[in-house]
């Protein structure tokens, strides 16, 4: 079935202890679109400026990544600059210039207005809220990401995009900061009672915990003996999740544990590599080798 | 088969969120002697003072708990006292009086000493090492413990026990400070080549994993709404793992796997409520129903 995802798409200038790139195709939505594109077709909403040139585009094109929802606006892309420690457990951004991003007001062509799964990125909750109303007739499946700076600096409005939402996908921290509670079973209740009836909690190193109001499922991340770039893992991993889920189209209990562990396979593939080249080159054949050893992983017996 | 365990046993007084105990059975060996004792008789080799009366001794009677290399001397049992963040994710140290335990120099009576499963709890490396040396023949697996005090303090110490050993328990931080290497599969490269072909990383909160010359095993913690002491999670990890292998009297791969399920099921039941409380009442039904819901909380289909 027909995805939406809505972000940004930007330039990075990322550094980490192997290695460093002054200027790679970056943001949420392209992390996102990119992981889902290997499972189902996907629709951007998104903006850029006149430094995204065919090139960029060409990292999108030739796969299933509509672009009629990509914006061009005068003025530079959002660029994001940042460094991770020497473990890469800790990442220091040294800018974000915000750009064309910062008026960024998201408009859905008509030919999106009947996608059936949506992916709202980090951004505004208004704006998040606003993608919504666009909306032909509810979406199947609503999912929504967001940060501690919408968390403490909008919270109302974050409570009104919430109402329409099914899943939430954030951190723990993230998980604790929204409840105030710091028990992410009883958060949980709590944000059953904000809306999303489905939290995925994302645990970088530790992996995604999934607590629905009947099941609860855990998957580790991928053990990988290098990691170059955790850049976009999570939204990857949100990507791989949600393209899954729309692949199949249907979201009961057996189809959202492997549409966890197929986020869990996107990501462990895109830390691989900076930026977002080894998620371009992935092949199905490698996520379905790589979801086959997730199970060797996790397997027991009693 | 036969399962001895060395370490401590002591009083502990705790503080968490949830409350307070001033005096407490405490201590890795109590710990782990009564998680494994759910699985397999275990023989206890430890020092008591003499505040260490018949209600304590009752907690370990009446199970398979073999008191005989429990000494006793005169003056103090060891105490530790420590107190638990708003989280339970921090926790400070009050006090550590080692008492008896200052001069403990374990002796395995006669009838120890054939034993084929060993687990030394985290005491000084040159003791861990003393115990291996008075055992009637080598023990089809010797497990170890221990911590950063040992690992900067007495490093040599520590590589000369840990060439007999098979399985080493540690933690994330404890392997990196070992291996000085951040990253856990080559960690435990690392680690087999110091003797251990099998490292078990104890994740609190983030479960565990097992990294094996053959394969990578990891196992969730178990999500509870409410703990109210995490003291002796880890050591009660160690004794259901331990136990149950003890118990199968093989260390194939399967049962290497099962083992960590029924490790974390114990430590899951021991922060239930403080001290040793939960963990000396727990049935062998209730332990049951929990693996099946470890099962449940990470099966998947591809």
């Amino acid at each position: 079935m027909s995805l939406l995802v809505v972000g940004s798409v930007a330039f990075d200038a990322i550094e980490t202890p192997l290695g460093k790139v002054d200027r790679t195709l970056g943001g949420a939505a392209s992390y996102f679109a990119l992981a889902a594109s290997h499972f189902t077709p996907v629709r951007i909403v998104a903006v850029v400026g006149e430094d995204f040139t065919k090139k960029e585009e060409g990292v999108f094109r030739g796969r299933k990544i509509n672009l009629d929802g990509l914006e061009r606006a005068s003025g530079k892309s959002f660029f994001w600059s940042g460094r991770y420690s020497t473990n890469m457990n800790e990442r220091t951004t040294l800018a974000t210039e915000l750009n064309v991003f910062a008026n960024f007001r998201p408009t859905l062509p008509v030919s999106y207005r009947d996608s059936r799964f949506v992916f709202l990125g980090n951004i505004d909750p208004t704006l998040q809220r606003s993608v919504l109303r666009q909306m032909k007739s509810k979406p199947k499946v609503a999912a929504l990401d967001t940060m501690n700076y919408w968390i403490s600096g909008t919270p109302e409005a974050l409570r009104q995009a919430l109402k329409d939402i099914h899943v939430l996908m954030i951190n723990d921290d993230e998980t604790r900061q929204l409840t105030g509670e710091h028990n992410l079973l009883r958060a949980a209740k709590a944000v059953f009672k904000m809306g999303p009836r489905t939290l995925v909690i994302k645990r970088g190193e530790h992996g995604a915990l999934m607590i629905h109001e009947k099941f609860i499922f855990s998957v580790p991340a991928f053990p990988l003996e290098e990691v170059h770039d955790p850049t976009g893992a999570g939204d990857s991993f949100a990507g791989g999740f949600m393209g899954y889920l729309a692949s199949v189209g249907r979201i009961d209990e057996p189809t959202l544990r492997s549409a966890m562990v197929y986020g869990s396979v996107v990501g462990s593939f895109t830390v691989e590599r900076f930026g977002v080249e080894r998620l371009a080159n992935v092949t199905r054949r490698e996520l379905a080798a790589r979801a086959r050893r997730f199970s060797k992983l996790t397997a027991f017996r009693l």
